[in-house]
Parts: C-alpha cells; sequence; structure tokens
C-alpha cells in the first residue's frame, strides 16, 4: 500500500473541498448573512490544510487497485467530515453528527435530511446543501483527475472505484480524457438546466440551487414543500433533468460523436429503464386516478414520484406514502432497481439487474441443455464472465448489508416498513422512504446509533459497495515490501 | 422428454396418496365421524385412476434432468389437488381454492391456513392435514423411489430435483439406498416423537398429529392455540425435534455408520445453524424479558419461537407480533435463512447462505490481491465452482420471485409488512408472517389471485425454485427426437 500517494491525494481533495466552500460564502455576501464568515473560515482552513498535506510530493507513484480503492472512501469520507463542520458551526444542527448526516447525505446525493424543516437556515447553507449533490453526483476524484495531471494508471484506478454501475467504460483512450468529456456533458447539462429553471419563472439563486440537487440526482430542496409549490413548467423541467441524469452519460457522448445507433438502437440498458418508468407510472396512475381531479394531474404527480424515485434523487410533489398499497410497492421496486450504470443516479443499477437476470436465463437454459455453453450479452456485446460474477458478488453483499442494516436500526423500535424503506432509501441514496421516512417525515427520530448506521450505507451505496469494504479485507493494510509481480501485469490488463 | 415415463410416476404417485387418504379414514372411523366416507371415496378413486394411468408400462426408460424436474412438479401439484377434495367435500372450507391453499400448504409443510379457528374441523380432516406434512418433509418422490424398483438414473435426477439444498450428497453408491436410510431415520425420528409425548401425558390422536407436523417442519397444529396451551415437557420435546429435523439428515446416517467427525467436527453448517439458534434466542431474551415474569419463562417464548421459525415449522406459543422490532427482525432474518440443507425444514438454506458468504469474501479478495485463486470450501472440502453458480442464480431467482410476489399480493391492499412475511412464510415453507398474518391472523384475508400467487411460492419454495422454473424454459418442451448426445455424457457425470 502506497500510503505517500492516497495523502497527496487528500490534501488535493482538501483544497478542492476548500474552493467549493467559497460558493456559500459568495451566496452570503451577496444576501447579507453572518453565516459567511464561519464558511469563509473553514474554506480556508480546508485549503490551507490540505496544502500542508500536499506540499511533500508522494514518495512512489505506484498505484493500483487497493489505493484507488481507499483514496476514493477516505477522500469522500474527508470531505464529509469538513464539509459538515460550517453546517454545524452555523448553528442550525443539534449536533455535529446531525450536520454530519446531512452532509454525507449531500455529497453521496441521497438527499435525507435529519431536520424536521429547512427554512430556518440561512441562504448559504441551504446552497451549500445543494452544492455538495453536485459535487458528489459526478465524483469528486473524476473531476480531480479531470483537472490534475495524474498518471493514467492511477485514473483508471480511481474511475473504477468510484464510477457508478457494473463496469467502466472508457470512452477514449486516455482515462483523464473520459473524465473531461463526463465533466463537460455534466457541466452542460447543469447550465441548460438553470436557464430552462429562469425561463420557468425562477430566481436566480434557486435556478440554481434546484439544478445542482436535480442533475446530482440528490434531491435536497431549499423550501419545506420541496417541489410541490412551483409551477408546473418548473416541475417539467425537473422531471426532465431528472431522468436525463439517470441515464448513462455515454450515451450522450455517443450522441456527439454522432454514434446514433450505438447511443440509441443497441442501448437495452436505456430501452429497459424508460419502459420500467413508463410502465409504472401507468400503473401507479390508473390506481391513483380517483384522488386526483384528472387523469393528467395524477399522471403528473405519478410520473413525478417514479422519476424521482427511479433516479434516486428524492424530490417530493406529493406524499406518496397515503398511496395504495400497491402503487407504494412499484414505487420501492423502483427505489431497488435504480437508475442506469454510469449516470449520477444511484441504486443497484438497471444494467446490474439485466445481467443478472440475464445470468440467471442461462444457468435455467444450463440445467434443460446441460452441455450447452450460455453467455451473457448487453448491448450487443459480450459480457466478460468476470463481470458477471462482479455482479452476482454485488447482489450477495447488498442483501446482507441491506438486512444487517434493517436488524440494526430496528433497535430504535420504529415499524419495519419505516426501517426497511430507511435502509433501502440511504443505501440506494435516495432519500425518503415510507412511514417514519416518507416524503413528509425525516431521519431525525432515529438514535445516533441508527444514524451512524445509515451514514455507512449513504456511503457504501455512493461507492457500490467495494471500495469501502475492500479495506477490511485481509492483505489490504499490507504495507511492507514492493508490489508483487502479478499485480503488474493485472494493470496491463486494464490497459488493454 | 419422455412423457411417458412421467405418466407412469404420476399415476404411481396417484396410487400411493390414495393409500395414504385410508389413514383419515381410520382416524374417522375411531373417532365415529361421518367424514370417513368422503376420505375412503377419494382414497378409492385416486387409487383406481392411479393404477389404470400406470397400467401400460412407459415406452422408454430414458430419464434425464429435464424429466426429473416435470415429474417432481407435476407430482407436487397433483397431490395437491386430489389431497384437498376431502378436504373441500367436508364442507369446512368456503371454496375448493381454499381447500387447495391448505393443502399446498400441507404437502410443502408451509403450514400457512385460510382459516380463522380450526377447531371445527373434523378429527380425520385435522389428522390429514398434519399428515400431509410428514409426507411433504421428507419427499413424496424420495419415498417412492425407497420403495419402488426405478432405475438408479431416474433416481438420481428424482432426487436432484425433490431434495433441498444447494447439492445432493448421496450416502452411499446407489441413489435408491440412500432413500431407504433417509426414510428410515425418518420413520425412527417419527416413532420416537410420538412415544415422547405419549410419556408427556398427550393422546395418540394429539401425539400423533403434531409429530407429523413437527418432523415435517410444518406446523399444523389441532387447536387453534396451537401449541401455547400444552405443558412443558410438550413444548420442550417439540423445540427439540423441530430442530433435529432443521439438521442435515446425512448428520444422523455419518453418526450411525460411526464417522463422528465427519458429522460433527467437520459440519460447519451444523455449527453455524446453532450457533445462530442460540445467540437469536439469548438476544430476544434480553429484549423480552421484562414483560415476562422471570428470564426461564422469557427464554423458553424465545426459542420456542426462534426454532419453529428457523425450522420453517410455524407452531406458535406467544404472537411475537406484539413483541418489539429488533426481536421481530431477528425473527425475520431466521425466517429468511431457514433450516440446513438436506433437511426437512425450508427456507433459503444455511449452507447455501454460507457458500454465498465465502464466495462474496473471496471476491473481495480477488480485488486486492487480483493473480491469487481463491476457492470456497465447506464443510473441509472444496466447493464445486458449479455448485457456487448455481448458489449464485438461486439468490437471483429467490429475490425477483420474492419482489414479485410482493407486488402481486400488494393489490389487496395489506400493509407493506404483511404483505413482505406473507411471502417470505410462504416462499420458505413457514407458515406465519407478521401483522395480518402474523401467528393470531391467517392468510383468509387475501382475495383469490394472491393466494393462488402464494400457493405457487410455496410450491415454488419447497422444490427450491428451479424444478417449476425450468418448465418455462426455451427447449424444455422439445418432445421429439433422440436424446442429444451431451445430455448422455451428463449423465455418466453425475454416475462417477
Amino acid at each position: 500500500m502506497n500510503l505517500s500517494i492516497i495523502r497527496y491525494i487528500l490534501g488535493t481533495v482538501l483544497c478542492f473541498e476548500g474552493l467549493f466552500l467559497l460558493l456559500p460564502v459568495l451566496v452570503s455576501a451577496f444576501y447579507q448573512e453572518g453565516e459567511g464568515i464561519i464558511y469563509l473560515a473553514v474554506a480556508a482552513a480546508a485549503f490551507l490544510a490540505g496544502f500542508a498535506i500536499r506540499m511533500k510530493k508522494p514518495r512512489s507513484r505506484v498505484f493500483f487497485a487497493k489505493e484507488g480503492f481507499a483514496a476514493v472512501t477516505f477522500s469522500w469520507v474527508l470531505m464529509s467530515f469538513v464539509g459538515a463542520l460550517p453546517m454545524f458551526l452555523c448553528g442550525d444542527y443539534a449536533s455535529y453528527i446531525d450536520a454530519l448526516f446531512d452532509t454525507v447525505s449531500g455529497f453521496t446525493t441521497t438527499g435525507a435530511s435529519v431536520l424536521s424543516t429547512i427554512e430556518p437556515l440561512a441562504k448559504s447553507t441551504l446552497f451549500w446543501r445543494c452544492f455538495t449533490h453536485w459535487v458528489g453526483g459526478m465524483g469528486v476524484l473524476v473531476f480531480l483527475m479531470a483537472v490534475l495531471p495524474l498518471s493514467d494508471s492511477s485514473d483508471m484506478y480511481l474511475m473504477r472505484a468510484e464510477s457508478p454501475g457494473p463496469s467502466v467504460g472508457k470512452l477514449v483512450p486516455r482515462v483523464k480524457q473520459t473524465a473531461v468529456i463526463l465533466y463537460k456533458i455534466y457541466f452542460g447539462f447543469t447550465v441548460l438546466q438553470i436557464i430552462l429553471l429562469l425561463l420557468a419563472g425562477l430566481p436566480f439563486y434557486d435556478a440554481c440551487a434546484l439544478t445542482f440537487s436535480t442533475v446530482g440526482t440528490g434531491g435536497f430542496a431549499i423550501v419545506d414543500s420541496s417541489i410541490a409549490s412551483y409551477n408546473l413548467a418548473v416541475k417539467i423541467i425537473i422531471i426532465v433533468f431528472m431522468l436525463i441524469c439517470s441515464i448513462n452519460f455515454n450515451t450522450y457522448y455517443l450522441l456527439l460523436v454522432r454514434k446514433t445507433r450505438l447511443a440509441l438502437v443497441d442501448n437495452e440498458e436505456l430501452r429497459v429503464f424508460l419502459a420500467a418508468v413508463f410502465i409504472s407510472a401507468v400503473l401507479i396512475t390508473l390506481q391513483i386516478k380517483s384522488s386526483f381531479g384528472s387523469i393528467g394531474k395524477a399522471f403528473e404527480e405519478a410520473l413525478f414520484q417514479v422519476a424521482t424515485l427511479v433516479s434516486s434523487t428524492g424530490f417530493a410533489t406529493a406524499d406518496y406514502n397515503l398511496w395504495p398499497e400497491f402503487s407504494k410497492t412499484v414505487l420501492v421496486l423502483l427505489m431497488l432497481m435504480g437508475a442506469c450504470a454510469g449516470s449520477t443516479g444511484g441504486g443497484f443499477k438497471v444494467s446490474r439487474l439485466m445481467i443478472l437476470c440475464k445470468a440467471f436465463h442461462n444457468e435455467l437454459m444450463t440445467m434443460t441443455h446441460p452441455r450447452s455453453v450460455q453467455k451473457v450479452h448487453m448491448n450487443g456485446q459480450r459480457v466478460e464472465d468476470k463481470t458477471v460474477k462482479t455482479a452476482l458478488g454485488y447482489l450477495v453483499a447488498y442483501v446482507l448489508i441491506l438486512l444487517t442494516s434493517v436488524l440494526l436500526i430496528s433497535l430504535d423500535n420504529f415499524d419495519m416498513t419505516s426501517n426497511f424503506t430507511a435502509v433501502i432509501a440511504t443505501l440506494n441514496n435516495i432519500g425518503p422512504g415510507l412511514n417514519v421516512v416518507g416524503p413528509a417525515g425525516n431521519f431525525g427520530g432515529y438514535h445516533l446509533f441508527s444514524k451512524i448506521v445509515l451514514m455507512l450505507d449513504m456511503l457504501v451505496g455512493r461507492l457500490e459497495l467495494f471500495p469501502l469494504l475492500v479495506l477490511f479485507a485481509p492483505g489490504m493494510w499490507n504495507l511492507k515490501g514492493p508490489v508483487p509481480r502479478y499485480e503488474h501485469k493485472r494493470f496491463e490488463e486494464y490497459e488493454e
């Protein structure tokens, strides 16, 4: 384990967080809020600390999977600890842990909160909360490699550890270029949505904050009613951008380079995702239409909740907790499925689910035709056995973490549906669940221990389980000696 | 597909069911109940129909995996349809479907009922319900091959399709002998428990009925209070036999042939199972002790519920639905885990869970040491990659079936915890769940459609998903042509 390069990366992350923290300082300067000085102090401290930490160049440039996992996990934890500081110091949170919960929730784009009302918060704090979604959405280390000259090998391992989905597709030969392209697309969507929201009549501040929460598929709002009080145009824009950001960003790159066939026709995941969204919205509309004036209004409400939950955003326009059980179950299943791989959305991921279904179908085929060899195909291409195996391992880990978390937080004695959906909502980085943690509720009722469990769920969910889990794997912390030969070989493989 | 041998097996199953149905006839003769004539009529009809069907010898002896899956699935469906007839004709059930629900529940050793009270039922019907548990516990086709001269190849495929657990271990080279040994052990436990219950003061009828429900890990009782009204000795006997029958029957065979080391020392599954039972019982005791007079009474209640749910029996002595959430969650997790492989108990199976955990651990190891080759070991032996792959496929199928079932029955608008535990209770062949289907409730509130879904869950759970699912696999119903060469080869493999 090359600790010096991890230190170097952590220092860099801290510097960038210091720069990011200047944004709420600007906001408070504009609105003349006293909180600005707190944000400025933390920003300066973070930047200076980061600068000091990264002053000494790393002793070695050796960078493998281990270093990637460790750098990514520690970066996210560090960012959260520092990001929570100004929020706590502003005095809006009852404890540092509460502020930390909302910050982890922000960076992991979960959007779950311990607060029952957010309207007393300073505008700078509300802005910072939304901005953490934007930073976490595409990934802070992807950002880092987009702007910093790191080696291509470290880029690859960082990317693998931070990017969502069963396999990482490089768009172009160099990982750094891939990161730049991803951030350009992300930035493009951000600017576009801000302009559209301004056109729909929102003030600049609201447009920016809501856009950060939408494109990062986070879900923090700036008023207690979330999105319910905005006009229809705003709601439609948000629905569209939630769905856009739930689709693999490769799709947009392929469209940009005019590979339309690959982007749309061969894109099985996209078809399944859109079909799931549409069918769910229609089924729910049919069940809830009597509660709303018109079928149009019912469809609007159904589609919004479907889009917000499947994209793992977590905005709300209706208390779906009061809807019939079938509609709620459809929503919970969408929460479990989640968005497409390579998007800013969370969850189990559509493509991972498809790979598992196909692998299972092949298993059935093998039972009736024992000697036939079945391979999984996705988007017109062979899926490597390794990817299938990892997806299966992911399911095992996912189920174990889910059940263990439900058991641990059940000590707070809330009902099982609340506990179960609270874990899904955090592990899949969605935000709201059902009952106690429904769209009208919050996570403040859980005790300290449960909050820590749910924070870990958010982190482990955003980093897709493995980076955080391997930190506890035997042999991970073998610090001495040169890197074994086979790991070099392994590295070559990634570069093929 | 060799349909003629499937027909022959189905006819044989029908004949045996006719013979089994003579038992309730004896009971009604003894207690002078009018229902006896109905049971006699159905018994005679079943026997004659079965005899007629199997008169014509099968045209071919060809028997492979396909035939095994089809024969087992159709046998279980046929048995249920016929077994429900007398129960319906006696007039205790509102509809044939309701009677069928309880019969499927009986044969699959689930023990879930649509009735709110069973005390108005005739003694012969109560006895038949309990006896279906005994028949289903070890498997009707295992019984068939124990008493009938079939070819060793068909025995193997029938055994693979009907036996629970990730892999079938033949105790002795010939499958038929294995089946005989298993039934001898099963019979031995049955006789032993009846004697012990008689010594504890139960009448012969009660001792027999409760023993059938216990050793088959079924859960049908003969009074509404289930086991709560019996004395402590009876409760302890039932706890012990529920646990005994949740342990792999290979263990007892190995003990009989004095391979104590293999049976106990190398038996990882047994250790994990007993540890789970003990730790769960202690944790629950600590949480519920204030509600009971003494810690001893609390432990008795905790251990009984733990044993009844982990063994997938489903007897009740307390309404655990009223217990604190943590205790309920522990019980639900035990329900999900289930008993050991190769026992009469249901559920996901301890060894399958262990294989998945170990496979996942290896996956983590591979992430930090990419070139090292990790293999799964269980009970001191290498687990074949094929077995690991099948266990992973099983998890995928299990989760998909679980979620789909919850969605389908949510149309009845019961709460999510009820729906979720109703599906677990049927899919894992346990019986009671929580809330509406808790130990004080029943499945009668669900509508026809949900009852059918839950019946399918019971069957698919008892047959461990694949036999029923492969019936829908493409190529399964290819009836023409000779068996392809590779299937012959495959068959040789099993015989190694």
